[in-house]
């Protein structure tokens, strides 16, 4: 049987331009000999459509669609995703089905079972989980049919009580299908193969992975939806961030790819947040960026990233110093502009903070320069990129890093103003990677840049290590801190100093308040700050 | 047996504090001939906890408090609410559970079965259900002891699977006692009261019902534990918004009480903001206050309210005037901080609006005055808030108010600025209700301020009736689209134009990516923005 693989980019809750992308995709299917045709979890709304789900219409209008989906299949079968509405009496009001479509009809419905509902996941918010295990047949072929988590019944911080496709190979199907819509981060493509491979093996049968592409806010979908056979070897793998229409031969012998299970670390960040730039750019309907420029290393890699995401000549920088900015930083950023071929303004804010600082004097008057004033300038600056995002549509975006994120070394309202943050899921150290990666072929950034000790400039002589720890000590600390949930305790035991641990810890505490109003950021490891971690702000921890 | 209800409030991770309050009213209850003392849900680390959960040494540092505390109980029990680790291969790693502490031991674990996943609740995302129900036998009295949501086994918008209490009625018991943290909303108490009622009819127990106090960021916990008789009638019912330590006997024969199960919208409403200020500011050791005055009614109320909870001399309200101000605005936010006794500064943005136009003069010249132009007048007055609560320390309070939070009525770091917002989850029509309230006995807020028309003030002659309906047809339609989660057609057909339903609509889910950037918002609906409401910011709804 000819089987369409339909890994697609959709956008959440534009039903009828989902509709029109999956129709259109089923006539391609049809026109080349396709039997089957397969879309990913809940194709026909995009996935996550978080609270929407809430609003009964919206699932009406979702159900409307598939009937019109299921219109347009006849000579083939339809597997595609959708919220159905559970009839009984009790439990949640809605499944996450995959639904199959034949011969103009809804024939067949298969509930997901396992929800996953952690990190940026909630889907038990919404639906009942599956307890009924029936295989969908296709012109004789016996499907396991499965969605995403289905197959993630071994987990690294617990396991499920359940494992779907243990219970489905009672009825002995020939093939696994899982449509899914698995979230990008480092290391997911090589984790996402161990759970493919390991139910292949289990099973001895081919298994198809159905992945969904696209950014949906902070989420980026990477694709890269893949076959396997029974001895878990790769028969195809489709791209990844792209849109990919392919078919696979159930009949037909197929070699094993020898596809590499690494990755290198940084060229797919670099990927992932070109792509997570673009298609955020592409979703909104926005064309232009703007960004503060400040001649350091991280608003000169969203410069260049953004560069290559939306256009060089779409990304307006602005460079804004002041009196405590080095002449280094503004020729090193105009450089940047240049060699990038971005347009560039320069507008000094000396007479900006003059005029707050002269309008705060009554009551300044007498204390010290502090806090207070750094972030003035900071502040200053977020205001003047926002009166220029409001005056003619670029999008500011946002250049903080995850290690400044992660400890507050930020202004909340100034630099951490943005509609999108870039590299907030990125450590310094890991910036630092990115530069190199970007400079690979031709100094894009100026190697100055990269030189310079990083500062804030928001005072004489400020450099980032007077107030934290170099950075590859405070990166190693947060890793271990935010991302895998360690102890101070342990974290001292694995090498670093106690007052120094200590120190990270509380500043990383007493900032959530700071993070808890900041812009979604690009979500590139397996623990960013957003939607997928959730601290209380008044606590004492 | 005389039993202690321990009404309390606990601050979200400090086990050490909320040890010593627990073992402080261990020993009273012990002083007064309790053999038996009940603490709400999660007590031990306070209630919600949140992703501090995946943290193994929380969980270890709340399994080393509960050990402390059982060392208490000698000649008492006591029911406190801790998270538990699920010792079983399978499922999730932790229980949300009732610990029965006894002769200095953990003698019962009763974990919880129904677990909140919905609006501002997570707890699938932790916890593991229970699914064996075993009574608690203390000194001979059997008892149902449940958690929380387990007695919500019926809601509105679906029915739960189980019926914990109904499970335990085979086992006979003498009563029910249920843990709780559940927050306030308006007609909360009244849909809690009908919840314990049908438990306490349909078996025929007396039931007691212990709440936490407190304000964790967002949700209020309002208390008023309660006991009833098998008939549903209330024969005690702690304070409100007050911690208390008071005690019930099931061998005397108690009297029903009549309370009423009304309660006055705007007061209740009041009461509940005024708590949940002064308790945020307790929390985080905040002492100070400031806010924008602009002479409108939304600051006039904040400033109000703020003056209760923390006391007026500690809120600052600075009045910052522009070219557009009505002379009528200044003297009215001046006439306000003199009758609440607060100090107050004026501080004029003439010059500092004059500095950013000249500063951006060189990107600006030729282009009409718009949104840019004012929005840099809301956000140099945040400038200028936030400089002072950097310097002195006065946390800023948000004073937007929810019809214009839901339309996007509002400046992004501007007007949107502040640690807490304090009526975010008022509509504007009950805002004026408020106003009333707060002058029931004497014109705190000026009737200037009430009376004039609302307005942003950041152009000429601007009203808010110029870009939006008048506010009792916006805040209807609102109240159906944001709070009913219904259709633009049900909200027409219920006597709404159809245009303005549609561009309301527009507005709201346009303004997404506003609130997703937005302070935490005391809640005080069933639907407040903030973690209970999640909606795609990149969609097309």
């Amino acid at each position: 049987m000819k089987i369409a693989l339909a890994q697609l980019d959709y956008t959440i809750a534009d039903i009828n331009g989902n509709r029109t992308k999956i129709i259109a995709a089923i006539q391609e299917a049809k026109n080349n000999g396709a039997e089957l045709i397969v879309f990913s979890e809940l194709a026909v709304c995009g996935y996550p459509p978080d609270d929407l789900l809430d609003y009964p219409h919206f699932i009406e209008a979702c159900n409307d669609s598939l009937k019109s989906i299921a219109a347009a299949c006849d000579n083939i079968t339809a597997i595609v995703g959708c919220p159905i509405v559970n009839e009984d009496e009790k439990g949640r009001r809605l499944y996450n089905s995959a639904c199959v479509l034949s011969n103009g009809q809804l024939t067949q419905v298969v509930n997901k079972t396992l929800l996953p509902t952690y990190d940026v996941f909630s889907e038990s918010r919404y639906f009942e989980s599956n307890d009924e295990y029936k295989i969908v047949e296709v012109n004789n072929l016996k499907i396991a049919l499965t969605i995403c988590e289905d197959l993630w019944n071994e987990m690294d911080s617990f396991d499920y009580e359940y494992n779907p496709v243990q219970q489905l190979m009672v009825h002995q199907p020939n093939i696994i299908i899982n449509i899914s819509a698995s979230p990008f981060n480092i290391g997911k493509h090589k984790a996402r193969l161990n759970v493919l491979k390991r139910h292949a093996i289990a099973s001895g049968l081919n298994l198809i992975y159905l992945n969904q592409t696209g950014v949906h806010t902070d989420l980026i979908f990477d694709g890269r939806s893949t076959v396997l056979n029974g001895n878990g070897e790769i028969l195809m793998e489709l791209s990844a961030f792209a849109e990919e229409l392919s078919y696979y031969e159930t009949n037909i012998d197929s070699n094993a790819l020898s596809i590499s299970e690494e990755e290198n670390e940084t060229e797919v960040t670099y990927e992932a947040l070109v792509y997570g730039l673009k298609e955020y750019f592409n979703k909104m309907g926005f064309k232009k960026a703007v960004l503060g420029s400040s001649g350091g290393i991280d608003s000169a890699v969203v410069q260049a990233l953004a560069s290559a995401a939306i256009g060089a000549e779409n990304v307006t920088a602005i460079l804004m110093p002041s009196e405590f900015s080095t002449t280094g930083s503004v020729t090193d950023a105009e450089k940047l502009s240049i060699k990038l071929g971005n347009p560039y303004h320069i507008l000094p804010i000396e007479n900006i903070y003059q005029s707050f600082t002269n309008g705060l004097h009554p009551l300044f008057e007498g204390t010290a320069f502090n806090i207070a004033e750094e972030n003035l300038q900071a502040r200053s600056r977020a205001v003047l990129l926002m009166a220029i995002s409001n005056k003619f549509g670029n999008i500011l975006l946002n250049t903080s890093n995850k290690s400044e994120m992660s400890v507050g070394y930020t202004t909340l309202y100034g630099d951490m103003c943005g509609s999108l943050s870039v590299i907030g899921d990125v450590f310094k150290t890991k910036v630092y990677e990115l530069a190199a990666y970007i400079n690979r072929n031709d100094e894009l950034i100026p190697n100055a840049i990269i030189q310079k000790a990083p500062s804030a400039e928001l005072r004489h002589n400020q450099k980032d290590s007077d107030s934290l720890p170099e950075y590859p000590i405070l990166d190693d600390i947060l890793r271990q801190y935010v991302e895998l949930q360690m102890s101070a305790e342990n974290i001292i035991e694995s090498g670093h100093d106690q007052a120094v641990v200590e120190r990270v810890i509380r500043l990383v505490n007493n900032s959530e308040y700071k993070r808890f109003q900041a812009p979604p950021i690009l979500r590139i490891s397996n623990k960013s700050f957003g939607r997928g971690r959730i601290i209380p702000l008044v606590s004492k921890w």
